[in-house]
């Protein structure tokens, strides 16, 4: 049987047997070693590009592997098939949207900025109270002959009346408590949940014991996975982290992961994928830095959409993506952690953030909950720029919700060149209209070389060369120069930075291809916020401000974003962006149990609409796809 | 280092290599053999035999091994230390206490009675309703694109019109649900289960399937587990099987057990060996004998002492021990099977029976419950001869309950000679009284030969010699003839069978030791009988009934228990044996919620004695001593 050498990354080499024929993309797969797959493993993305040296295989010429590419033994990890003993070398951009994970610098005060404005914001608002895990410190009178109360109605009875509830003892807490109260002369610490009728006593240790009793706030992305580890008494953040979905190797969309998750196996396959390849590596990045035991952690929230809310818990979820779109749940109930995620509190609680419909999912109420939209009078518009593109239109009286379907492009996916907003990732882009020389800010050390463009740095490089003239309004090549390429079909390119600029020595451009996917993108966005006003019969002039949340990378640029029509044409300052609402709601829903009924509430209140069913929504999203729009009338500001 | 050879009933032969020093009842421990040692392995008791067949090891005599055979090369394996390469032989005696799964026979129309007997009895007293786990039959409209109501809501808002509560929907049965409303066209069975606000769907399947919702109660004896597995819908009795609790060779008693759990590791050994060698082969042998899949059980409850409750959950139990004898809990809260007991149903919850001190546990609350004494105005003796004896005195208005450290002799521990009640026990006794001859009666296949006694057997052996003045009121010889033989400490014994005559080629006997620890047992029951009706003011004569309960092998003969001054000298009529009364009332908490909160109000009502508080407790107890009593006035028809 044939031998298959991964050399990844010039660091680690895996030496694999195998059968004649098999793929390299599925062998991969089966020894954990990471090749994204964004289009889940069709030949049609070109990303999981890698290098045959030595030995051969069987393949074919692809759009995606230029002849002097191939030629140097460059192929589609999906598209080759073993023949014999080979060495496969997979590049770092092989699982560009996946590598490593990425913690944030507590140092730096936005980072914590976010959490303390949601926190404010709600307390403002009147929903941040009601804490879902506390402590309680109380002292007992020991047992003796006369008084022989057990040792779980002693302390069931001296929390009573502590906390004026009547509080049940679970099972991990009274495993421990004839010792915990013999060692601490009956003088403990109880780490309490609230839940509907009752007080829980999840655990209980010395009173002496300053040991921090920590929550975990988690958005999971498409494409990004984030979490905040949290101090559960004082709501202080103790750790972020984010690291790339896994699933990615199993698609880029929701769409290819639930069909991959329909396939033998693939439920399975797609849960261990964000659990156990990626949540609990970053869980356990986070509590190591923090220095938490993992044990620490009582109780999580998780947003995510509705897909990937699915496929955490293993459900079935062809039917989200299929006539008439049935999701398993909208709101699910509050669940033991460990069920889903194992290694943390055994008697600790998952909170999932509502789900509203089969596109419109739990990071979106999480995100609307963070904004507090829904606590002003005025007309505003919320919107996550994920992998997909939601939108909410409303106020303190009515809230409408629908997605659509922009595609990954603006966290850098369906872009030859995209990647996660991680190391190497440009992130702001200004190029020169004369010279057409790009100024590029790069996510990483001052010495780090760009690997590929991450969201923000697509919105700028679009705009700028729209700006320039260099590209036209439908996004094809209008001037020639040193940084204009093309290909053998004829298809022109911007290269960022030439391949001895590069940190993996491959050329980082942007392609007509890309152009289009990107302009699409925009396209879906801006119609779908038109639409909805229009269905209210109301004009983007109405609206009073607009928060656009999501993993962009180095945040938007509004002036460029509104050059290339993604957001109406309004004066700068009813702009603001709000990075990962979706985390910054997880983290209010963690610690509080009436931000968690807020969010319930908020699912049940909206309104989802299905774009696709709207009259006239082809012909809006047709017109919008244009740099800024066909009707050069709704960006008056915009000099074309 | 020196090898070990087991060689296991000439069935088996397992080889460990070990250091020198160790002790062979260790290395056995170490490598999953079983020898039993009631004693906890301190050389008192004499039940770990082995025989060095090959090489040699280091020990020295004991009273329990005669110099015969010392010279053939038997061992008491907790007293025996390997020197070099060795072949033990383990006898079958060597785990006479463990040896094997014994299961009912379904079609014997009296191991039905007993569960349809205490099914009647409560329902008769009201309290068999509300049955804890249900099933119900739910058609649901599909869904379209005009009603998109997610999975979740429409099964919850289905299962609500059915039934006329809330239900919430398990984990369990989310991650079926898409898949099964969809083979089934929304057309299902849910098994529900009622808790105290809410129903729970613990799981949906196909309308079309009949397959039985199970549960199992089960009674967890220091000595003996018995378990029952019933169709939850009906009550219907699909198997019943008992086996040793694999405990007993870290002590014979809770004293021991809790000491064996306090040495390091010790908890989870305990644990292990009442789960994971108990139980779960147990409960296997149940669901394969009535064609059952383990994930269809939905419930259980169990019902053990204290001591036993504890270990079972791996709580520190050393408190119960130790003045001023604290539990870690009477009552403990409805928690999740799987957390232990894995390998059933993921929602099943578990329910034990409350205890009400440290020496009266759950199964006495379990056993009153199903006896029915409390719904009665006379007053009544609720007896459970387990390894311990415990009491219950009271009527419908009061309960009083005592334990009595009468240790394990009616279940055969104690005894030289004694065994559990299964093949090979010795289960009724006569003997002629001129010429001393024995008709043995052997639990087993009619060439059954007997291997040692079971409780029954022994009060037979006790009252028959007593009764031929074979043996004296204090238990001592005063006959000669070839059944009496002595030892060459000049201690007399009765031999039931010969060397030629028994399963192993050993004699089975009964000493005047055995006798002596027997008195004590029985001497413990009645005085703590006489005591707590003193208490009252009242007298044996006051008493209406007296129900006994336990594992006593082929019940109990009554005229011979009053002979030797077990129970109070009564008409037989008042007397009855309701045998595992802790397993029926199990049954029936199992089944109905009614009994669930029946068994809590009879654990918080009844009065715990501490007998050894109570003055005159230590005459009494000597003048119990003694067959049948030091007053022969308390038995007048027992001639003497």
């Amino acid at each position: 049987m044939p031998k298959v050498s991964f050399r990844i990354s010039e660091k680690e080499t895996i030496d694999v047997t195998v059968e004649i024929g098999e793929r390299i993309m599925d062998i991969a797969r089966n020894s954990g070693i990471y090749i994204d797959a964004p289009c889940s493993g069709n030949g049609t993305c070109g990303k999981c590009r890698v290098q045959i040296v030595d030995g051969d295989a069987e393949s074919h010429p692809t759009r995606h592997i230029t002849d002097e590419d191939y030629a140097a033994g460059w192929r589609l990890a999906c598209e080759t098939k073993v023949t014999g003993d080979v060495t496969v070398l997979v590049p770092e951009t092989a699982s560009a949207f996946r590598t490593g994970i990425r913690t944030a610098d507590l140092n730096d005060p936005t980072v914590r900025a976010a959490f303390d404005d949601v926190q404010n914001d709600l307390k403002a608002a009147g929903v941040m109270g009601d804490p879902a895990v506390f402590t309680c410190e109380i002292t007992m009178d020991p047992p003796t002959l006369e008084d022989t109360l057990c040792d779980t109605d002693r302390i069931e009875r001296a929390v009573k009346a502590a906390i004026g509830q009547e509080a049940k003892l679970s099972l991990y807490a009274l495993r421990k408590l004839a010792q915990v109260l013999r060692e601490d002369d009956f003088h403990v610490r109880c780490v309490l949940s609230r839940d509907e009728d009752c007080v829980h006593i999840l655990d209980v240790g010395s009173a002496k014991s300053k040991r921090k009793i920590c929550g975990l706030a988690i958005d999971i992305g498409t494409t990004t996975v984030t979490a905040a580890l949290v101090d559960m008494e004082t709501g202080e953040l103790l750790a972020r982290g984010s690291a790339g979905n896994a699933q990615i190797r199993y698609g880029a969309d929701v769409i290819n992961r639930i069909i991959e998750s329909g396939r033998d196996g693939g439920r399975e396959r797609l849960r261990r994928a964000v659990v156990d390849e990626t949540l609990i590596p970053l869980i356990g990045t986070l509590c190591r830095k923090a220095k938490i035991y993992q044990k620490q952690i009582y109780r999580a929230c998780i947003a995510g959409n509705t897909t990937m809310s699915h496929l955490l818990l293993g459900l079935y979820a062809d039917p989200v993506r299929m006539e008439p779109f049935i999701p398993s749940f909208f709101q699910c109930h509050e669940m033991r952690l460990n069920d889903v995620l194992s290694g943390l509190h055994p008697e600790a609680k998952l909170v999932l953030t509502p789900n509203v419909g089969s596109y419109v999912g739990g990071d979106i109420t999480s995100g609307l909950l963070a904004c507090t939209l829904w606590n002003r009078d005025e007309l505003e518009l919320f919107i996550d720029l994920g992998t997909n593109g939601e939108i909410v239109l409303g106020s303190s009286e009515f809230l409408f919700t629908c997605a659509c379907s922009a595609g990954p492009a603006f966290e850098g996916g369906d872009i030859s060149c995209g990647m996660r907003a991680t190391n190497g990732a440009i992130e702001k882009v200004r190029i020169d209209k004369e010279t057409m020389e790009p100024t590029l800010s790069i996510i990483g050390s001052k010495s780090q070389k760009p690997l590929g463009l991450c969201g923000s740095g697509i919105i700028d490089t679009v705009a700028e060369l729209f700006r320039g003239g260099i590209i036209s309004a439908k996004g094809k090549f209008a001037r020639e120069g040193e940084r204009i390429r093309y290909d053998e079909h004829g298809m022109g390119r911007y290269v960022l930075a030439f391949e001895d600029q590069s940190a993996d020595g491959r050329e980082v451009s942007i392609n007509e291809v890309d152009l289009d996917n990107f302009i699409r993108a925009k396209g879906a966005i801006f119609s779908a916020i038109l639409l909805m006003l229009r269905q209210l019969g109301m004009e983007p002039s109405d609206l009073t401000r607009i928060q656009i949340a999501g993993g962009i990378g180095g945040g938007i640029d509004f002036p460029n974003a509104i050059t290339i029509g993604i957001f109406p044409d309004l004066p700068l300052e009813k702009f603001s962006y709000i990075g990962n609402s979706s985390l910054s709601g997880a983290y209010a829903v963690l610690l509080s149990r009436e931000a968690a009924a807020k969010v319930r509430e908020l699912g049940s209140n909206m309104t989802y609409v299905e774009l696709s069913n709207e009259p006239g929504y082809m012909d809006e999203f047709v017109s919008a796809c244009f740099l800024p729009h066909t009707n050069a009338e709704l960006f008056p500001s915009v000099e074309v």
